[in-house]
């Protein structure tokens, strides 16, 4: 995730990271708490920028993940911050699903369903019919990988939602609780889901397997087959489990079982071979049940409050910075074009989606919809990834998907941000983000 | 610090965490979600445990440590485990500092200050004396090692205090805000500024140096200008650096920025020769008197809640269970022995400090400020492992130190718990303890 073959070192902050750089093997505790605080402190400034701006403050954070992205890192200290920002997506997707109720996701269900499948399948069939028609002449691939294998990869690539960003998005926008949103966060799980399936298809191709109809089905009934048996297991077990919880006495106990609960389920998910994020959000939707909800999502937000930036600023020191810049070794103007030209797709292929529902107060809210579905984010870079190292995408090719898995992540805070304003206004019923801030400054929402 | 020699496995939970021992290279997610939901869920059933049969819950994280310290993992996985340790034992300080009222520190400071140095010179003394006169037949040391330097050694492993045991012990019971708890917290913040001393003097001996009595005179000038420096700089930037948070409007911005204030006060004192945890608690003391205090508190709390565990745990899981198992190759009678013996010295050396000092309403307050400076915890074991390290301390040695270590820690809370019981009731205006369960269930205090 933290790719990078360049160093770009003119920072003003860049003694506090110096510490980084050093380490060997073993990380000293006082360099992780230096670049713990790094990305803490560049997450919120950014954050903070952005707002001032009228920006999610996650593109903030994507910024800041971006200029600590350029300064090196050691391999542990990378992982250690790697496992957090995993801990950082779940509890996110967990806090998410806790603010979900049940009910009125099934009602949107089936467009939720209809937007994922339309926004999986346009996005790969544009993608597969521009690599086959074009050939876009940059780099070789190895002499085994035809360009049909190439076309579904980059095909698959394109297929891909990070609900992390959106879903921060419309919590930064105050827009979580719209009739959008639930079809977005519905459809982008769900894209998970399906995600999975093309993860495993694409996987075996790269590794030379034939397409077996029974192994594509077997994925499938486990991905989706996970979240609902999550579900309907843990609201059996969950309101006795937090029964007994209430009833012990010890500091801090709820806010420990809700975490551990997020994170077993997150945990659950990636053993039965589905998505973890999937777990988390599937652990959230269990608790917002239980008599402890209102305590639980309470304790939980300052929990969520230092874990969630270093997600988003790890997403954005994936970025590599050298493609953009024309001085660089890693500049290569026909690599950026085709990057532009799967950006269009991939846009074009998502924002279809929304379009394929009938659902929503007026045609605005289709494109809601649909931009909501633009970021790749991390599950496009993993995707991207498996290529590369399968040896099926050239680094070229690797390198143009990477510049639309970065572009869509970047592009969509700014472009939510008009098409919800226009869209979609806050419900009446909202409440304030349950920030310090909202509680000193009742002025402060957007 | 998760020295293991053995694998004692009939444990029912166990399934929970194998996925720990087959960790390779590059820790999968899902592996450290279990690592880290066992340690919490453990160190709150064990808590809860402890506090069921009338004892502090720190005791139960210590033994829920002991157990699942007694299966092995892999090296990166201990390391992410002990770094999220240390920023939870520096979250503890930062925490204790915020409820540390300066004034009152500098009231009780010279008894602190006496408690501390009488508890450094007497075990310190003891413990020289008992060697040299002794000299305890068990394990042979290399032939450049004096039986003087040994001496040196062991009465150095005796000299520490775990001032983060003490200090979770005395909020468990509610006793944080008495005097007494006042002058061990002082003492031991003090007792760790002359720990760093006593280490830069034992390794400069390991390493063959001779004693500079202008080396060790800047060492302490180092460590205690530096918790000076801190609150009286702090004192200055922090007002207005909080002022400017005040006025940012992004979520969760108080809370990072206190937490990252706790974190890069620990690490400049690391960076400064210093202790990391008193940089967090200088933190917390220049933090309690911003305007923003109440707020920082109460949202610091649930992070708290989720890593001090870690680092009790974790401190737990230091233990070498195989020392006191008939049946185990370590076990070895005499090595038990003389850690025994040097467990009554630990206990009578630090229960002497408290009794150095005129301060206090009856006698008893003398035995509850003595009984707080026993538990050695992790500072201990750093000493004993350095000796250990540098050929000094022979491995049977080195078990005996930390049997004493072990046990001083151990038998540390419920002494505590006895003691403060008898010596000094809650003070009237203690506030109650901020958790979850305090809201719902008034009676449950203990």
């Amino acid at each position: 995730m933290f790719r990078r073959r360049f160093r770009y070192l003119p920072l003003l902050f860049l003694p506090l990271l110096l510490g980084a750089a050093e380490a060997g093997h073993g990380v000293p505790p006082e360099q992780f708490f230096l670049v713990l605080i790094s990305i803490l402190v560049f997450g919120k400034v950014f954050g903070e920028l952005a707002e001032r701006i009228g920006q999610p403050a996650v593109l903030g954070e994507l910024l800041a993940g971006v200029l600590l992205g350029i300064i090196p890192a050691d391999g542990t200290m990378r992982e250690v911050i790697q496992l957090l920002a995993e801990v950082g997506v779940a509890i996110l997707l967990f806090e998410i699903g806790l603010e979900t109720d049940l009910k009125e996701m099934f009602r949107v269900g089936p467009s939720a369903t209809l937007v994922a499948v339309v926004g999986v399948i346009t996005p790969f069939v544009l993608g597969f019919l521009y690599w086959i028609l074009v050939l876009p002449d940059i780099g070789t691939h190895a002499a085994d990988v035809t360009d049909t294998m190439v076309a579904i990869f980059v095909g698959a690539t394109l297929t891909a939602t990070s609900v992390g960003i959106t879903a921060r998005v419309l919590t930064d926008l105050n827009r979580i609780h719209t009739p959008e949103a639930r079809v977005i966060i519905g459809a982008a799980v769900i894209d998970d889901v399906l995600g999975l399936v093309i993860l495993a298809i694409v996987s075996g191709l790269a590794a030379g397997a034939a397409l077996s109809l029974f192994g594509i089905a077997m994925k499938f009934a486990v991905a989706a087959g996970f979240l609902v048996a999550a579900v309907i297991v843990g609201n059996l077990v969950a309101p006795r489990l937090f029964g007994l919880i209430d009833r012990m006495r010890v500091r801090g106990v709820l806010l420990v079982s809700a975490f551990s609960f997020a994170l077993l389920f997150a945990a659950l998910a990636a053993l039965a071979e589905s998505a973890m994020i999937i777990g988390a959000f599937a652990a959230g939707i269990v608790l917002s049940s239980t008599n402890q909800f209102d305590l639980i999502s309470e304790r939980i937000e300052p929990v969520a409050d230092i874990l969630t930036p270093i997600f988003f600023v790890s997403v954005g020191a994936s970025v590599d910075v050298s493609l953009f810049l024309p001085w660089s070794e890693s500049f290569n103007p026909s690599v950026l074009a085709v990057g532009g030209a799967l950006l269009v797709l991939a846009v074009i292929g998502k924002v279809a989606s929304g379009f394929s529902v009938g659902y929503g107060r007026n045609k605005l809210s289709h494109l809601a919809i649909g931009v909501g579905m633009v970021p790749r984010g991390e599950v496009g870079l993993i995707f991207a990834d498996i290529g590369l190292r399968r040896g099926i995408l050239s680094s070229e090719v690797f390198s143009a998907v990477l510049i639309m898995v970065m572009l869509t992540t970047f592009i969509a805070p700014p472009l939510l941000k008009v098409v919800f304003r226009r869209a979609a206004p806050p419900l009446e019923s909202e409440p304030a983000p349950a920030t310090e801030e909202a509680a000193e400054l009742p002025a402060a929402s957007p």
